[in-house]
């Protein structure tokens, strides 16, 4: 492969080696210390929410959020059928019913139209994911959702920096998650994410929750371990915490990354929109649309192939591959199409666009780390792989 | 302090900081990739068994544990009240009702008259933990729980390389666990664990359990994108699978001290031995006993201080604190006693030993690293603070 898909977003500079090495010579404690501290403390900054807290994965945050807003069997959680499967599992597995809502073809995020066409007296939750980036905007559909008491939920795990009317997106509804895996926006090394949620009194909870139930003992003790060295509690009825703990080494990568997200955000933003340009003349592909108030961060670039036109998706992927030797992804098949979620009874979907859209999309590789040669042979391998189907 | 409680039990080598680098610099995937193959298979040919999974902590392992047992409300798991929370939380979630088991004065595990006394029609599971590094020989209990088809589970969070009959322990049951937490024998940079399990035909329902049901598909694909880049399924019914991976760079800590560790556990029962025989004379305080066939690897140096003696265990820690500045610990508290287990029916437990000893034991500081003077300390300034408590 001359271009392939890598399965890291970031490579790192001879001082982020050296500080990462400094945190493993010297950090004590190895986890819960002062780099989860400082990270959360900046990620809090760069957001601008109060409540935040590191977890092991944005699939932790999801899980965390799922146990606190305390389905009942019969409840339903409406969750975009076009999105990483970790959007949903937590809620299934939380015994919501799961409702799937479409996606807008414009946007590739959920079309409020639809969504609003799902929603029934049972809806206890909507999970909204900014999917690839894109910042979508809940302002207008807010009201009508709180009106009915339904949970929001912000899936933001693609999306680190996007905003909407220049807010960042987490800070729209009641609940939102991050991640910072492997190929997200910034990584923790790997594996890593954030929890956030708008009311503060819930930090005590959620902080219990995503430690095994550790607090502090609420009366001052004479001698440092006695009745123990430190308690155990949990204030929900019926259920139980997790341990879902972000190490120091994955922290401080948060850190040393989050210092320079505006500067790959704009190289994401400054890349896509130079490859939009350039396929301009290309009518067969289109990308997303709708940018009014938005800032979208293009976690991924991805195309739509008319498929009424010559040129299939299949084609140009195959074309792409074989002759020019990059390698190109699909993404998203609608959750619903998956043995998972078939043999649970969530397996049919009133999803037109997002199948539409999954059977007919392409995502390019995209990691930031590409040079400028490789993402010009990426831009004009597309533009002839298209004119070369089209006169095939 | 002198000699403080470390958050780290290992630090590590300028060759083990070179290699971390390395593989941060240079690891594609950062988390799923040869770095967790390579960590499970020598962890596999270490611990001589072929079914091995590492996950992103002990607590996941018993977290999957107790889901694959498929537990229905009203069966029984025995798990002891003297161990770590971790032990026991993923089966109360999972709808076990917890029954505590006492343990033994002189060997701080499971005492087995007890759980013999415990077990009822109810009973599903047992767990034994390992607790303090010291191998506990199931192979008498054995044949007795398989006969009530009762499931096995060995934590061995705490014993990694603790031997019976030269058998490493985690292959005595139906499941084992292990931890490389900040604190442990091994650790991979502060949160990890694996998860053991006896019965090859369950790799394929675990490694998708594991990893939110990824797994291939069950056909040769003509391309590479469909009908998706991979599948997602899962063969427990009403059951879902977690997001439990650990990252490229601690499986790569895992390998690098996993290699180290008999030279680790080596000096660990040295220096117990060596503090043990040292304080022979105190007869105020008593340490594990019972060794034959037994590889105890010391994870921790805890005595139990007779409470019928002048010198009670909090004037020992007192003295140790203020005039020697050690800091130890008292560990274990009861699980029952915790207001988490409480506030969930489990407050109550018949284990006057677990009680007794906890309300009388110390920990004292056994981090590896800590340097030769600083143990010699240790075992001098004991003597003193024993000897100066006798003639208060």
């Amino acid at each position: 492969m001359k271009i392939n898909w890598s399965g890291r977003s970031h490579y790192f500079s001879k001082n982020d080696l050296n500080y990462f090495s400094k945190v493993i010579k010297t950090a004590d404690p190895l986890t819960q210390g002062t780099y989860l501290k400082k990270f959360e403390s900046s990620f809090s900054k760069y957001i601008k929410n109060k409540n935040v807290l590191a977890v092991s994965s944005a699939a932790s945050a999801l899980e965390m959020i799922a146990s606190i807003i305390d389905l009942k069997k019969g409840d339903e959680v409406i969750i975009p059928s076009h999105t990483y499967c970790a959007s949903a599992i937590p809620f299934a597995r939380n015994s919501a019913k799961i409702i799937w809502s479409d996606i807008d073809l414009d946007t590739r995020v959920v079309d409020i139209q639809d969504l609003k066409s799902k929603i029934s007296k049972k809806t206890k939750a909507v999970v909204f994911v900014h999917l690839y980036g894109y910042a979508m905007d809940l302002s207008k559909i807010k009201s009508y959702l709180k009106k009915k008491k339904i949970i929001i939920i912000e899936d933001c795990a693609q999306a680190l920096g996007a905003r909407v009317n220049n807010k960042m997106v987490g800070n729209q509804g009641d609940f939102a998650c991050f991640s910072f895996h492997a190929q997200k926006n910034i990584t923790t090394l790997g594996e890593g994410g954030m929890l956030l949620f708008k009311d503060k009194k819930l930090m005590k909870t959620l902080t219990q929750m995503r430690h095994n139930g550790h607090c502090d003992f609420n009366f001052k003790r004479k001698n440092y371990w006695v009745p123990a060295m430190g308690n155990l509690d949990f204030e929900l009825k019926n259920k139980w915490p997790y341990k879902f703990t972000l190490s120091e080494i994955q922290c401080a990568a948060g850190i040393r990354l989050l210092k320079k997200i505006n500067q790959f955000n704009s190289l994401r933003i400054q890349r896509a929109k130079k490859a939009i340009k350039e396929w301009a003349s290309l009518k067969e592909l289109s990308f997303n649309k709708n940018f009014i108030n938005k800032r979208h961060v293009y976690h991924l670039l991805s195309a739509y192939v008319d498929p009424s036109k010559k040129i299939n998706r299949d084609k140009l992927i195959k074309t792409l591959f074989h002759k020019y030797k990059i390698k190109c992804a699909v993404q998203y098949i609608p959750l619903n199409r998956y043995p998972l979620f078939k043999k649970n009874g969530f397996g049919k979907s009133k999803c037109p666009n997002a199948d539409k859209f999954y059977d007919n999309m392409i995502s390019f590789p995209f990691h930031i780390w590409m040079s400028d040669s490789h993402f010009n042979y990426l831009i004009n391998s597309v533009k002839k792989a298209v004119l070369e189907l089209r006169h095939d």
